[in-house]
C-alpha cells in the first residue's frame, strides 16, 4: 500500500491504475469506514482512500482542532483491507491559497436539517469532494448512508455538475444494540453509550408508524422528539423527508427517510432510516 | 468531423480520443474563435469545440433569445479547421432539471468589472465551464484574452477546484483598425463600426502613460472615460488591475492589465490590454 501526500504523485499513480474506486474519509477509521472500503474493493482494480480533516466543513466552535488524527492506525487497517493508496494531503496541498476562493455551492438543502445547525458545512463538504473527485478521477466512489444528507448532496452535485463518477451508497454499520457506527461514539461516557441506541429505536418506532399507514408525519416527528427529550437528549431535529430529494415528505410519497440529530451531553449523534412504502 | 449532441455519446468518443484540446464557445463563430481552434490543434490529437448558448450566463434583459444560432455555418468553419468533434447539446441535455441546483461559485471578483454590470454572469460561466470540463475531460482548453476576466476566473477555478486541465490563454484577434473581434461587432451600424476602434486606441494611450512611469492610475482611467464619453460612448468602466489576480493595481505592480467596457448605442463592447513593466 502506498501513502501519497501530493496531488502530483497521485495523478502520476492514477495513469496506470485501471478502474479505481474511491472512499473519502477524515480518518479515525472504524468498522463503518471499512465497510465502505469493502464495497469499493468489489467494484474496481484499485481502491484509493483519502484521509483529510477538511477545515472547510467545520464551523466555528466545532471540533476541527480536536478531531482525532490517527494516521498510523488508519493506515494499518487499510493495508489489511488491501487498499492500494492512502491519499493524505496536508492543508497546504489542498488549500495552497489558504482561502478556498472557488466553491461548489449546493442548493437550499444545504441550510436544512443538519445544515441548519452547521452553517457552511455542506458547502465545505461539496467543495472538498469536488476537489478530491478532480484529483483522484475515480470511476466509483462509496459514501455511507449514515450521513444521508451528505450522500444526497454528493449525488446531486455529481448529477448537476456532470462528474463522471458512479456514487455507491453503503448501508449504515451498526453496533449490536443498533447504534450507528460513528467516530463520535468514542466521546460518549459509559452512561451515554448505554442511552445512545435510543435514537435508532425511536426512528424505528416512527418508521413503524409510517409503514402502518399514518401520514401524520408532523405528529410522528413530535413523538420522537418528545421521547428523546424526556430521556435527556437535546434534539436538533427529527424529520420525515422524501428519500431521493430530501424535500419535506407529503402524503402519497412512497420513498421516505426519517432523519434525526440529537445531542447526548456534548456529543451530537445523527441517524436515519429509509422507509419504502409499496 | 462528428457533431455530437449528448453527454453519453461524447463520453463514448472520448475513451479512444487520445490527447484532447477543448474550445468552449456559444457559436456564431468568427476569426477570433478560429484562432482558439488553431491554438488547440497544435496541442492535442483531437480538438473538441462546444457550441452551447448558455442561458445561465445571461442576465435579465440580456440577449439570450436573440443570440445568433448559426450551427450550420459554424460547423462548416470548424470542419475546415480539422476539428474532430462539435459538441452541441440542447438545454435539456445540460440542464435536465431546468434549474441548475449546484453551482461553481467564484469569489468576489465575479461582482467586479463586467460582473458589476452583469449580475450572475460569471457564476453561470464558471458553472457551465465546470460542467463542460467534466464532460469533455480534455487535457487542454483554450480561452481568449479578449474576455480577460472570464479567463482569470477560469484559471482560478481550475487551480482552486483541482481540475486536471491546462488553460491556454490566446491573444485577442483584431480587425486591421484594432477593433477586437467579437460576435457583437455585427450589431454595430456603419457609423458605430467606424467609431468602435477608439476603445482600443484609448487603452493603448493609457498603456503608454503607464509604461512611461505614471502610477496615477485613477487619473489615467478617468482620462479614458472622459475621451470615450466625449466621443458618444456610455462607459461602464475603465480600470487598471493586476494582470494575474485582477486586484486593483497598486504602484509597484509590474504585471498590469487595463480593462474597459463601454457601449456604443445598444452594443456593449469590451477590450483590454496587458502592460508588463520591467
Amino acid at each position: 500500500m502506498q501513502i501519497i501526500h501530493t496531488v502530483k504523485e497521485l495523478r502520476e499513480w492514477r495513469k496506470t491504475a485501471g478502474k479505481v474506486a474511491f472512499v473519502p474519509t477524515m480518518g479515525n477509521l472504524h468498522e463503518g469506514h471499512l465497510a465502505l472500503v469493502r464495497e469499493a474493493k468489489k467494484r474496481a482494480d484499485n481502491v484509493v482512500v483519502s484521509i483529510f480533516v477538511n477545515r472547510l466543513q467545520f464551523g466555528q466552535g466545532e471540533d476541527f482542532d480536536k478531531y482525532p488524527r490517527t494516521l498510523q492506525q488508519d493506515a494499518g487497517k487499510l493495508a489489511d483491507e488491501g487498499v492500494a493508496v492512502v491519499f493524505t494531503p496536508d492543508e497546504k496541498e489542498l488549500y495552497p491559497n489558504v482561502e478556498q476562493r472557488y466553491n461548489v455551492e449546493p442548493p437550499h438543502l444545504q441550510n436544512e436539517l443538519c445544515g441548519k445547525f452547521r452553517p457552511g458545512h455542506f458547502r465545505g463538504v461539496a467543495t472538498v469532494v469536488g476537489k478530491l473527485f478532480n484529483i483522484v478521477k475515480a470511476d466509483v466512489a462509496c459514501f455511507g448512508k449514515k450521513d444521508y444528507q451528505q450522500l444526497t448532496i454528493i449525488k446531486g452535485l455529481v448529477e448537476d455538475l456532470n462528474f463522471d463518477i458512479e456514487i455507491v451508497p453503503v448501508d449504515t454499520g451498526r453496533a449490536s444494540d443498533g447504534l450507528a457506527l460513528s467516530s463520535r461514539n468514542q466521546y460518549l461516557s459509559k452512561t451515554e453509550r448505554a442511552e445512545a441506541p435510543r435514537l435508532y429505536r425511536e426512528l424505528q418506532k416512527a418508521a413503524e408508524a409510517v409503514r402502518s399507514g399514518s401520514v401524520a408525519y408532523l405528529q410522528i416527528e413530535k413523538e420522537v422528539v418528545r421521547s428523546l427529550s424526556e430521556a435527556g437528549w437535546t434534539v436538533d431535529y427529527v424529520e420525515i423527508r422524501h428519500a431521493q430529494t430530501l424535500e419535506v415528505a407529503r402524503a402519497g410519497d412512497t420513498e421516505l427517510v426519517i432523519l434525526g440529530a440529537a445531542r447526548l451531553g456534548n456529543t451530537r449523534l445523527i441517524d436515519n432510516l429509509e422507509v419504502l412504502l409499496s
